[in-house]
């Protein structure tokens, strides 16, 4: 007696045992044994999942509507698919995430669980593919060329839109700081030297406006995703597709996903192509940049608290240090700098997948969705928690940052179109010299009276464009 | 006596001789002592001079509008960036492509030349600053950080268009072959094993689609660096600046330059942001990655002349060895290649330098700079001599590319439909064994007769999709 | 009554819950919750979890050995170090592998389940600090800031010992193969472009040679890792250290794990330097380099098998597609490139975090290490899978190779020094155009006779340098 | 009558003019025209036209010795050898430094100008080839393939040998600076937090350590590119070479050039391989990795004047500001980030091209060598800078650094072994809190007297490891 029990498949290379319970079939196992790479599964990533029965579901419904496929199996194939899509099997989906095949092993996957659900739903056992054959009938119409892509596109497609949301609730959290803070005033830096005043709340609009940028873009760019080549087949040429399949099929994943996807002008270039993959990339490293200098800005102005610049502070999270009592550290901002690390060298792995496609394929595009489901989920974890964990805490230290301003030899700057460059860079070195501050400085050398200067100086105007004021 | 006469002019840290020939000045003989890093001086990007002169005009005509400045000396600094933007002094623009500073040098020399060379046109000598000061009048309403970023954008404008231009050419090349070997029927591959049949034409095409895609994305990412900070001034708070100086200057540069520009809608987040530069990098990126694609695809194809797969041509243009006698080599995709692997490169080095920006102001724009111009103009380059020195002079060798089609077991994808998945693998399997005809193969198991394999496997209809033959 | 029974524990934020089960505590509590990034564990590296206990280990016989911790709680420390050495408790080392913090959540982790481990050896329950206290106790002496570093490189070094066991198994095969197929004449290529004839021996011998120069380099930056910064304790000066401590910690350590450990000379530098881990990295990077070529080659070689180079054969290891029956890619190659994309991005996220590092600390070591840790296992697991189900079943097609030798232009190559590079580029030029044979043509011209051409022309010389041939 | 004179040369392709005073052939002047991309020279690196002469004339020496170039030939190429090695024809070498061709157009360049000198020295006119021929005297046992990496070998060694002499300067003054401010205390920093005491000594000690290892791994990685493979002709195999050559050749280089050469084990696989100029490579990212934090610490601890850390001044260099009178900018560590920013994406560049190689040739060594060149002379030009204009101006602000650390919470940490990791932590809180001093807190809860507070918080004994204080 057998501990476990086991049913027989059949490929090109022979027979194999698969576990009488699994719904994967002997391509999946094969692909177990070859791959032992990082031992995370492909159904690490739902949307991936999701989005294959989904495409399947679309197949199924259009080959049936084309009359390739009888009502029986399509009917089993479609409800199969929408058990998958609703969350059930996702543990059979077990291939590596990292696999030779260019996205094989994954399309055999989906068709052999899916297979054999359908099988049982319409009454046979598991493995009966004499039945209902996971390649001829749920794989009808498709390749892996044209499945698989498909796939991640719809699948990145939900994970940008999840991140999006996700940044969108950190810009309103950076928004509602900018308008707290609109009336404290501080000194800019350039260069990490002091510059001219402006107001915290200018500071955090900054970030504001970056994330809706970010959020422009990244929604430019899932767009191009949308763009798909199913109908391809094997190279783009369609071959055993029928002429109807790609038009019928495309309306049917959009019904199916309520995502707006297009199909492809030019079906050969575009199951080549990963041009829309490292596009996406590029925004999601550049939204990784813009977050990490986010970041530092705010570990820089949190500095201190004694020793740092201490402008700000960052709600405490944990204790710092396992030796140094008391130390509090910028852990949030910390973990979004690593996350963006992370983002910019999965944007690295990428490209290289990408440029090494070779002819009619890139082979790579397995590397390239694990990094890019990768990108997409960590920077949505990253921003929730910045969000929730960090800036809706952040709270002023408000003398500080009001004597930097009065103490500012930056002041000088606001007095150039009065008493010119020159005169302005010679005050400005005698005050740093002697630690002398600007106003006394101008009014010892009678360039300006105190009247004049308070009507220059005063803090409202500094911090947006005026007029110059009339001195006669 | 002297060998060289000088001027004598002072900054901040003193007094400086300076060449009396020289229409820089003081600050810019600093930076070139400072950075003595590269030895190539900044007028190796004519479009930057080009686009400093142009915001140093728009800003003179501003300022003389407002009456912040006085007619005479805005016309001769107007009159001498119509010279310096007519192709004039650029040797006269020497600081170094990679100089600390945030752009400061680049602007102080543009600054200076400007200044000295519209006192002469007022009739007064250069270095007599005390009538034309290159700070106080040239720099009138600007700061380094507004006017730097500024004219980065409107040269890496004019650089986009530049390479457009030459990758539409390009485009057109394939396109042409494209349509000259519509009918030369081959072997698609995927994960370079044989496939199924495609014609050379739609592998042509898939070249023509994917630079128009790029240069569609491209258009894109231009648009996005139109989005200027002028009127922003030190940090984006328009100190010092008159508050319709924003919108007028940029109605002039416009003018002048015929470019969209825009005024950003937050003047203190575009004066610290990098995010258009390291999108368009990122686009360059993308442009990139499927060049060299496209070349690694030439080379393959190209390979031989005898033990390669020798499908196509190129044109020799250089003997390919110094050992070989006779050997040619495919030089231009190299050159390519390495192009693209430069690129590649330096969008790295964006990205790095956009991450390390800090609070008000990203200090590293100069390498940004530096790293983007030259991988427009080297990919605009790259462009041009692939479609001059290779992509016109392509030729097909159709009796090779016949036979392997004839030849070949992919041809048993076609049957799947007929005969099902199991059947075509079994005939694929002994056809590689045995060095057998898959045509054969399939008659000798009474699979299909010859008419109708002859029916499905016409040629014409092999490399599209099409309706199921009828066997009745 | 609560389903789950908690015990309250406290840190410098208040009061909180921890599962009473837990063998973590508070501080790894706040980090689960603060750092949901990946989903992770650290405990996905046996071999960190294992250099943590092991450095806690070294510090409590170092402590006890100072008289600065009584024998019984040392004795308890050092109990529990070794259990979970031996691979027990492994599954509470719960925080996620991305954290802010510079590893302080993993040091405060690892101290809270030694603690109540250790309390539990004593006979005391978990969470009764004031008995023995992770900070206090276990942490004794350390710092996160010399723990984690060096427990990062201790893992590493396994890791990479464990990397270059595999990797010689790959080179063993590779040089199998070298012998077996020593007597195969092939012609080689360079640029694609057919040159000069070698063995196919020859071009294994290089994937042997090319791995045993990988292995040397990894040795030399796996000695580079063995310094360490133990008794630097928060930021290098040692404080709260007794002079002692480094020297006697260092002697238990290399004990405890038989790594040949090194106290670096200056503990201040070592403690924020994170050189050595990029200097590994950029080791590893070479090695993905170097073995993305060699698939690269293996793909190129076994192209086909009708309309491809088809030189080689590599085994088959699964169907290759779900639409075209029979046909088998080369999906273990494919599977070992994109490992190497994979760690060629992580170098990039390391020199990313490296970069950032500020003043006597890098924050950052967190995404280094979890990146280190990827590149390491994943090459192991690529070079394993790549020997057994790739190399060692390769075969060579030994007719197509040899033909492609008889049939060659490059054969005019070994002709350069009897009848010079112009006559052999005029000769190499016709066969090229009329399809000729050189051999042939030279005879035609008259240049040498068939007995020379046969004395020049043997095959087993023109695989290595010989004396030119004497023709008189 | 021409304006222009001329000379009629021909190649495989045909016949072409050449300048009539030009010392460069045909071969060159096809890669002019087929490589216009960067506009610069490959003599903008003349240590590899230096390199190219030496291999030139230490073949020229073997082949003589050997018998196979009569002497009156040996010798005028030696002689015209010689001649470039001494700085003369550089402008001779024209070749874009971005090129296809795997350097051929570089040997070329390089077999052209030395022949044609060496023709001119034996008294005959440029372009009579019959006499004294490039490829066939020259170039005589050699090929591009083992002559053009061994060039880039030879140039790579000496820049990087200069490049260490520059690190070295800047090492010193780093010294320098340690011992200068061996005695000034200050508060170290994690995570930009305030953490304990140190001296400005220590951290600049870290500077002078971190530019000692990285010389000790440049150094490393110069030796591995002192493994050429001069000798194996066109991949390796030797073929055209005389069995003697390699060995004597060898010998011959090393004694023209000192350096240290060793002839590879295995000339096919050092034929085919860039791993050392990968490794190379990723030590210089290594180098500009940590250049850059060193700079990004300076930049910080000069930050100010008055609302940054202010602990130290960078002397002044240029003025910083266009609009900003007085300010100062730390320019000089900015072109150095700058620099560490380009040799990081030069890494990746390299990265991409090694991966790129084929079968038994890397085509793409050009921009490899390129990439490499650009590295190390910007790094150098960088050390230099750093050290003359930056460094040895450096003071320290001993007023503000004294009163950090009185003020500090983070002298709480020495009082751990006193007082416990819980009442330090409540003592930090409080501090933080009331904006009280820990020795006041301490003293006003009765944990230590006075004394014993005084005793424990000497500031000589905070910065090192000292046995616990004994308080009885």
């Amino acid at each position: 007696m057998s501990p476990t029990r086991t049913r027989t498949e059949h490929d090109l290379l022979g027979e194999r045992d698969v576990p009488a319970d699994a719904y994967y079939g002997v391509h999946t196992l094969r692909a177990i044994e070859n791959f032992p790479i990082t031992g995370t599964p492909i159904s690490t990533y739902p949307g991936l999942i999701a989005a294959l029965a989904a495409i399947k579901q679309a197949a199924a419904l259009t080959n049936r509507e084309l009359g390739l496929l009888d009502a029986p199996r399509a009917n089993a194939i479609i409800a199969a698919c929408e058990e998958v899509r609703a969350g059930a099997l996702h543990e059979q989906f077990v291939v590596d995430v990292i696999q030779g095949g260019a996205g094989t092993s994954t399309n055999m996957n989906a068709n052999e669980v899916i297979a054999n659900r359908a099988l049982e739903i319409i009454g046979f056992n598991r493995g009966e593919y004499a039945r209902l054959h996971p390649n001829e009938h749920v794989n009808m119409s498709q390749s892996t060329n044209d499945v698989y892509p498909t796939a991640l596109k719809l699948a990145g497609y939900w994970g940008v839109m999840s991140l999006i949301e996700a940044m969108q609730i950190l810009r309103e959290a950076f928004g509602d700081k900018a308008r707290e803070f609109a009336g404290v005033l501080k000194m800019g830096r350039t260069q990490l030297q002091d510059a001219v005043p402006m107001t915290l709340g200018q500071e955090f609009s900054t970030y504001e406006e970056m994330l809706g940028e970010d959020i422009a873009r990244l929604r430019e760019a899932a767009l191009l995703i949308c763009e798909i080549n199913l109908g391809a087949t094997a190279i783009g040429t369609g071959i055993n597709a029928h002429p109807d399949y790609a038009g019928l099929v495309r309306q049917h994943l959009a019904t199916i996903t309520g995502i707006p996807v297009l199909t492809a002008p030019n079906l050969v270039e575009a199951t080549q192509d990963c041009g829309a993959f490292v596009q996406l990339s590029g925004v999601l490293k550049r939204v990784a940049v813009k977050l990490s200098k986010v970041c530092n800005d705010l570990r820089l102005l949190s500095s201190g608290p004694r020793a740092g610049l201490g402008e700000i502070n960052l709600p405490p999270m944990q204790a710092g240090s396992s030796i140094m009592p008391g130390k509090v550290n910028p852990v949030i901002p910390e973990v979004v700098n690593q996350i963006a690390f992370e983002v910019i060298g999965n944007d690295l792995t990428i490209s290289f997948a990408a440029e090494a496609g070779q002819l009619q394929l890139n082979a790579f595009e397995p590397i390239i969705a694990h990094s890019l489901f990768k990108s997409v989920t960590h920077l949505r974890a990253g921003c929730l928690t910045l969000t929730e964990r960090c800036v809706r805490g952040i709270t002023a230290n408000h003398e500080a940052l009001r004597r930097s301003v009065e103490n500012s030899i930056g002041l000088v700057t606001a007095l150039n179109p009065y008493i010119g460059y020159e005169n302005a860079t010679s005050i400005a070195r005698e005050a740093l010299l002697t630690g002398g501050s600007v106003y006394e400085l101008v009014l010892q050398r009678g360039l300006l009276t105190r009247q004049q200067l308070n009507e220059i100086l005063q803090p409202e105007v500094l911090t947006q464009p005026r007029r110059p004021v009339s001195l006669a």
